[in-house]
Order: structure tokens, then sequence, then C-alpha cells
């Protein structure tokens, strides 16, 4: 059995894009036998850029409800709260000594970051030992990634390989799976549904709110009667992730057919939405209603955590020369 | 009543200097009834460094045996293993999140460490960050430190104001205590005693190797009988931060005197170290043959720290947005 890790960021209700390309496909494999997942919610890593509680909170609640809601089965897999399992900052300690200080300031990440944003703190430039350290204390055996995070999996190899070759055999190496065929999901702009383009569909609103978002949905100034191209238009793509053959057949017919206006096609993408989401909907309403509930999965799941990483820790601990 | 920190650095066995200069100084005060002392034993710190888990160790319980054996008391006071609390590392992760990069990246000691050493690690890099969360998470009120130490005292209120300005009043602002007369204990070639310059005299070896050590102190080269210059003499030196005054103003009396050689002086040295340290010797050795009765001592204590630990912590989550 392989244990895949996968840490989220918690930057508040996951947008359809989040969901289509990442989510609904790390479910899937979460849910196959052979795979045992750990899915945490990297709010430690938060901090680096985060400065109130209160959205630290409820973005933590509204990540972990999607989630759920969406069906990451949390009994079978293990799901937590990066900051309820604090043996991660231990080892994060003990990760920093073997991490050569030119390996973290040459990350691309950090030059990024530190490129970008006016409060370069010492936890981004650390950022990428806290990753090691959420992989490599519960031994991961797969940790699937985009193209940008294949930097942190080789940093991670390389601070582990450091340590097993000082210590004799101390950590798991990870492999990473990179995933080649990234979905993109369009936004409503039509570029890459991002909430930071805002132009996100937020699956999660009131349904007046939600249809307010299909029906901005960028489109040209073609009048109701004329004919339409399906193979251009935002609309049609966005509905080809979610309608069945036959749905995204009609619509494409009704596009070349003429009289039929990007109104209507927004009100079958905003209708396949409600169909698909309706449960994940009433779901995730219902556990927004009720943090304690979220709060009970995740420390639960922090508890099941905590066993391996405590595991882990000790051995590193009696390597290292410490007592245990 | 002020709670005073004091982290000591686990390099093993503490020489005669750092004994006169640092040890019985702390030990006076934590004696104090009006103080409440939290010693730590640095072992985490240790790892920027030590590659060996029988170095760190052994480091680590030569330099408990010394402090309990020179009178440390450690029901009274709070004495631990930095190690044992592992509270520290999670501390040290969010202050990371409140360190500026450059604060750290332009740091004397960092910069200084950065051009002596082939194996430049992030862990030297955060390292005032580890020391900032180990006394503030103790609300230390005091910290007495060498100048050399100063500018790690600053960056620590620094880190701490810069959360307490964005969350509320957190963290107590720790004072320095900066001892500005240093004493000088020179080694047996006159140099500050130094375990780097191999200058030391270690109190705890067998009378036979200690004698050793003593008789190799570095002298002029005059005769049995030539009258000696007390004031320009190590061993006059050594003898009077040990011996009375009656004991001093004899052997001052000696070397003006003549016919009363080096070696006779050192002897009276060597005596009255074994004098001084009669008790510590024995229970030095009594407890570096009884290991466990030190990890019983230092358990204890890490229960101790981590009571007010964890209480700090709570506190900080709660203001940060964690689960508390």
């Amino acid at each position: 059995m392989a244990r895949v890790l996968t840490g989220v960021q918690s930057t508040g209700v996951p947008h359809l894009g989040n969901i289509l390309g990442a989510m609904l496909p790390a479910i899937e494999m979460s849910n196959q036998s052979e795979n045992e997942a750990f899915l945490f919610i990297a709010d430690l890593h938060s901090l680096t850029t985060v400065r109130s509680a209160e959205v630290l909170r409820n973005n933590t609640y509204g990540t972990a409800a999607a989630w759920l809601a969406l069906g990451f089965d949390a009994d079978k897999n293990t799901f937590y709260r990066q900051s309820d399992v604090t043996e991660v900052t231990e080892l994060t300690w003990y990760l920093n000594c073997f991490t050569p200080y030119p390996m973290l300031a040459n990350a691309h990440s950090f030059k990024d970051k530190s490129n970008r944003l006016s409060d370069v703190n010492a936890g981004l430039f650390i950022y990428p030992v806290l990753m090691a350290a959420d992989i490599i204390l519960y031994d991961a055996d797969v940790v699937p990634v985009g193209k940008d995070q294949k930097q942190h999996l080789e940093m991670t190899r390389d601070i582990a390989s450091s340590v097993n070759s000082q210590y004799g055999d101390v950590f798991v190496l990870p492999e990473a799976v990179i995933d080649e065929k990234v979905m993109i999901i369009p936004g409503i702009d039509g570029q890459k549904m991002s909430k930071s383009y805002n132009n996100f569909i937020d699956i999660f609103l009131p349904e007046k709110e939600l249809r307010k978002q299909v029906m901005k949905i960028v489109t040209d100034a073609k009048a109701l009667e004329d004919v339409k191209d399906p193979e251009d238009s935002i609309i049609v793509d966005l509905y080809s992730f979610l309608a069945n053959d036959e749905e995204l057949g009609a619509m494409k017919a009704n596009y070349l057919a003429g009289n039929y206006g990007y109104g209507h096609a927004k009100q079958a993408l905003f209708e396949v939405i409600l169909d698909r989401f309706g449960n994940a909907r009433q779901e995730h309403s219902r556990l927004m209603a009720d943090l304690n509930a979220i709060d009970e999965v995740l420390l639960k799941g922090a508890e099941k955590a905590r066993l391996v990483a405590q595991n882990t820790l000790q051995r590193v601990r009696s390597k290292l020369g410490y007592h245990s």
C-alpha cells in the first residue's frame, strides 16, 4: 500500500478550478484501496503571509468543509490540520541543521516571493524545510505535485538523504508524482481560474450569488439568433468538465443551430453545477454551520497522524543523540 | 520574583574558566530567594555543528553533571534539556514568520559563522530565532548575557514586539542583563582559558591527570632559588580565584622570598583545586556513573518547564488563530 501525502493551502473556500483540477482527482486517488492518503491543511505555512487570526481560522474551516463535502473519506484516510500535529516543527528544526543555507537562498519560490512581497520573513525562507518535514515525518512514499513544486520535492529528498548518509537509514525518501497533464480550468474571463485573478466560480455560494457569478462569464457580442462557435466559448469549456456527453452534445448543437443565446448556455451551466454539486453544497453548508463537527474530524485525524509522527520522531531522536 | 533564564551550550565538561567565570556566579544568582532560575542545556542548538549522536549525548550529560555537582539546585529552580521541551520548536516556527529575513542575514554571529564554517546550514541561520523562542516561551524577565549575545537579545525583543504590536500583548519582553565586569580566567598558556585554545584545566579529571594539567602551566625559566614576581604569574592569577586571602598572601610572600619554585606553587594550586572542588568532583563522578540519575533530574525539570511552555503556547495559538 502506498502512502500518498498531500498538503493543501488553506486559502479559504476552494473554487471550481481547484475542485476540478486538484481536489476531485485527489479524492479519487484516495478512494483507491491500494492507497492510503494523508491529507493536511497547511495552516502553519499560512502564517508566512496571513496576519489575522480570523482569516486563518476561517480559511482552514472553509478548506476542510470543502474536502469533506466533496467526498474525501476521513475515516479510510488521514485528514488533519498541520498545526494540530506540532511534531512537524520539531522535525523542521532537525532538518534545518542538514539543509545547506545556499539551497534555500537559491530556491525559485523564495526568489520569487522575495521579489513580490514587502514582508520577507524567515518563515518564507524556511518554508521548503517545513514542507520537507511535512513529508518525511509521515514516511510518505508518494507526493503528487505540480511542476512548480518539483524543486521542493528534490530539496526534500536531498535533505533526507543527507541525514541518511550521516546517521544511517532514518528517513523514507519520497517519490514525486508529477502530473504532466494538468487540467486548465478557465475562469469567467477565459484566463486560468484563480483567486488572484478574481475570475473564479465558487460553487458553495448561495444559489442566487452563484448564478450571478456564472452569468458574468465573458462572451462575444453575438445576438440570440446568431450561430455561435462551441469551440471558442468559455461556457462550453466549463460545461464540458461537468456535463455528460449527451448534454454537452446538445449544447454544441444549440450553438451551431442559432437562436440559442449565451444566457441560455449560462443557465445550463448553472444548472449542471447545481446538479453535480447539490449534495456537496448541502454538506458544505451543514459543516460551516457546525464548526465543532469539522474540529472533531480534524482532531481525530490529528490523533492518527500523531501516532505515525511520534514513531518517526522517536527514530530520529535516538539516531541524532536526543533522549527518546 | 524575577524569572532568570540561562541557556548553556553543551560542549561537554565545562573547564575551570567556565566554572569561575559563568557557572558559579549563575548558581549564586539562582540561589537567591527573589530569583527563579530557568537553566537549560541548549542541545538543539548543538545540532547546528555536532554530527555524532554519541558526542551530543555525552556533552549533555557532562554539562548537566557539572552544574548539579557544583551546587545548582534543580528543586528550587528549573533545569532541563532544551530537546525535552519540544514546544520550543513550535514557537520557533511562529516567530520565524515575524522575523525579517534581512535581520538574520545581517546578524553578526551568522556572518561570523558563515565565514568560519564550511557547512553553513539553515539551522545556523535560524539560530537566533530558536534562541528568541527559548526565552519568550518561558516569559523570562531577565536574561544574563555576555556582550557577544547582546544582539541576540535585541533581536528577541524585536521579534516579540512585532507579534505584540500585531496581535495584542502576547509575549513578555525580556530584559538583558549584560555583565560588564567579565572575569577573564587565564588558561595554562596565559591566554583566556578556552576549549578552542586547548589551554584549559578540567577540574573533573582524575587526580593524576588533573595534576598533570596544572603542572603544564607556562612559567618563565627562573631557578628554584630566584625571587619571582607574583604580579606576573599565571599560577598566582589562577590561585587568586580559589585561595583565601591568607593562602594567597602566603604564596605571594613565597614568590618574593625566593627558594620557592614554580613547582611548589603549582602543587599549591593543585591542592586548592582539590580542596575547593572536592565535593563537586565526587558528585560529578557519581553522576557520570549513573546517567539515569541525570536523566531523572532533567526529565523532572522538563515537566516543570513544559507547564509554563504549554501555557504560553496556548496563548499564542489562540491569538494567531490556531486551535488551542
